[in-house]
């Protein structure tokens, strides 16, 4: 079954919105053992529209189309499909339902720009959109079977799931082929010291395909493979992965493409021991990772975003003396930070972070691009200074707080090795 | 001049990686006047690769193909460029140039791999590449001129600007017409009741073309017009720029697309007023979005992220009567919270959230999305309570921190109104 995505809009097309629909709809796809072999995007223009409808219908099987389907006057989605198809659009009771109902529920008035979006092109199949306003709809042009929904993001996911998703299934009957993917994540490594790593990796494992990803601030290792014993596949892709882990050690902070916040939020959970965070350069990202993890106020329990010295003294009890002696940007210096928040916040460990994130205030001892990190433990305190050679302040916010999330991960992995050694040697 | 843009890769085809290079292209050749009229995107199979580059080269003048140019065994491009032209690969002296002085800039050796991203088409001529290992390549295919760069964003960036532009420009010799476009950033309208109160605009400004762009959790007001005369077209999107600012008001945060947070940061920056922050359920999300703004630090002092109960008594110095009474979710609390941090700080003005951003926690009386906003200004205390309708932890998140800064800026707006009142009335 040949599969294509197409986005519409202006707004993707010249670039002014990024097209992330088309990226979530091969994902999905991609997990359901199906595969999108091209994305499309063109403007808000009625005959390239046309056009690449026409086109798509006559190569590809299945076609989900994003976008086009509001109710202002730059929506033309559901003219351009009929156009292609050589129809004209009546009013789809079906569809004018969907839309009834969504200001129905929510106790709206309904205006005759949204009776617009029930025009559909004779023949259209009405999709149920629960989220939104615009009813999408399935229209078979040519070889194809057309599926077209709305751009906003979370509309378009749902009837993805709701609609879409089950009507291909359908269609393809089950080859019965699985599709299975295992994703690595390191943090440390550029890509082609990767790439050099893994030499060997296709010999050792031919029916793996690999792929690289770079994910800023992250390096991703992406192992594919494709076949019908679910069980088999698995097997391989468990030995490539433990291939790979060996080649790359400590690197690797993830086994199941999971976040680095989520994986050091998942060891504090299970050493049931608590974080506090005090942050300068970072400006309060460490603490924003942290807890997009659900379930982190467990053992997140406090940060002090300190950008000012007066805060850095007063909030975590840092000595005016040991500011004006090191300066900000000093190991000592975070290292009374990361000591100063883990005593405030009553807290297992302390992290802090101290740098210079730019664009301004670098110098030739400290140019743009130095973070310090301490690093507090129950045991000891730790400092470290690193300097990276980016030039844009938030790419430098983001490999700061990355650095210093893989400074605590080592450290509570090691923990957790020596633990499990002296369980063992017990 | 038909112009393509090409994305090749399988994390982008897979959906693994949002394609992000096709937006920035587009969006740097439309500021130059010039119109991108259609992205693809394929994956790194080869007869896939050779079959759209020859498609593309049919029909364009210009195509920029980003991915595949990397030292790993899934880099292909070159070669599918090679095949869909009918040449040989050889090595490329110039490239090699550019691969080698990567590697001797940066004291690091060379590995023999990288000596393949200078085996280069026939015919190709070799674009620098100062920032990274993969040299790109100019080659004319059928009726198109291919610019191949590599797919890691600062580099194809770098060279777009420093190597594709110029060329693309050259081609063209100019015609003079000009394309501009001018962004109104909004917060708190749905772009359906945008649509509506827009209305009658493209009546009034029949040069104007709309376009409307949900960039959660702001929409985008979008004006492009196209034209020889530079001042003319000024002059018009400067028109209906303040007829659109008449119908939305102040839901308009920006005239210029720039970021929230940058609008409140000029505003607490041309007061020499100075903010401190207290979150509970932003988690450190208003901090960071307030620090990405290069100079921050003149009025950002601190925030508290303040997780724990303990750490709003302790930090912030609300009273555990007050939480024991009204709870952590409660505009008395947030009262607190912000009177609080604005005293520890010692800063003109304290923003504080607590609420719910899910997915666990909420309950019938505060469901998940209720946020509570403090404002603490020089002369009073402002509770704030709303509900919103989102089910993710992160949209959750991203609306609070934006909703607190909205409310922040519109506190800052209405006291310069003020003052310019008490000024003319003086």
């Amino acid at each position: 079954m040949i599969i294509e995505i197409l986005a519409t809009g202006d707004e993707i097309r010249t670039g002014a919105a990024i097209d992330s629909n088309s990226a979530h709809i091969a994902q999905v796809l991609e997990q359901a053992g199906l595969e999108a072999i091209r994305h499309t995007c063109v403007g808000d223009d009625m005959d390239m529209m046309v056009s690449i409808i026409k086109e798509i219908g006559s190569r590809a099987d299945v076609a989900i189309v994003t976008g086009g389907l509001g109710p202002t006057s730059d929506d033309i989605t559901a003219e351009a499909a009929a156009k292609a198809k050589g129809v004209e659009r009546a009013l789809n009771r079906s569809a004018l339902g969907v839309v009834e109902n969504f200001f129905k529920t929510r106790k709206r008035a309904m205006s005759s720009s949204n009776k617009k979006q029930a025009m559909l092109p004779i023949g259209a199949e009405s999709l149920n959109n629960p989220v939104g306003s615009a009813p999408g709809f399935l229209l078979k042009i040519d070889r194809c079977s057309f599926f077209f929904v709305p751009g906003v993001p979370f509309e378009m996911k749902r009837m993805l799931s709701d609609e879409v998703l089950p009507r291909i299934q359908k269609f393809e009957g089950g080859t019965g082929e699985l599709s299975l993917v295992k994703t690595l994540s390191t943090f440390g490594l550029t890509e082609s010291a990767i790439g050099e790593l893994l030499t060997g990796l296709s010999a050792q494992f031919p029916e793996i395909t690999p792929g690289f990803r770079s994910k800023f601030p992250e390096n991703q290792v992406k192992l594919y493979i494709r076949g019908k014993d679910d069980q088999a596949l698995h097997k391989i892709l468990e030995k490539a992965s433990q291939w790979v882990l060996g080649k790359l050690g400590k690197s690797i902070f993830s086994m199941d493409g999971i976040s680095m916040q989520a994986v050091v939020g998942g060891l504090l959970a299970s050493k049931q021991a608590t974080l506090a965070v005090a942050e300068s350069c970072t400006g309060g990202l460490i603490s924003h990772l942290l807890t997009n993890v659900p379930g982190s106020s467990g053992y997140f329990l406090f940060s002090g975003v300190t950008y000012s010295n007066e805060a850095k003294e007063k909030v975590l009890g840092v000595s005016s003396q040991v500011l004006k002696q090191y300066g900000a940007v000093h190991q000592e210096t975070v290292k009374k930070m990361a000591q100063g928040v883990r005593r405030v916040a009553g807290a297992n460990y302390g992290l802090a972070t101290s740098g210079i994130a730019g664009p301004d205030g670098g110098t030739d001892e400290k140019p743009v691009g130095t973070v310090c990190i301490g690093l507090a433990t129950p045991h000891e305190v730790k400092g470290f200074e690193f300097v990276f050679p980016f030039n844009t302040r938030l790419m430098n916010k983001n490999i700061f707080a990355m650095k210093a999330l893989d400074l605590l991960r080592r450290e509570l992995q090691l923990k957790s090795i020596e633990n499990r050694k002296v369980k063992i040697e017990e």
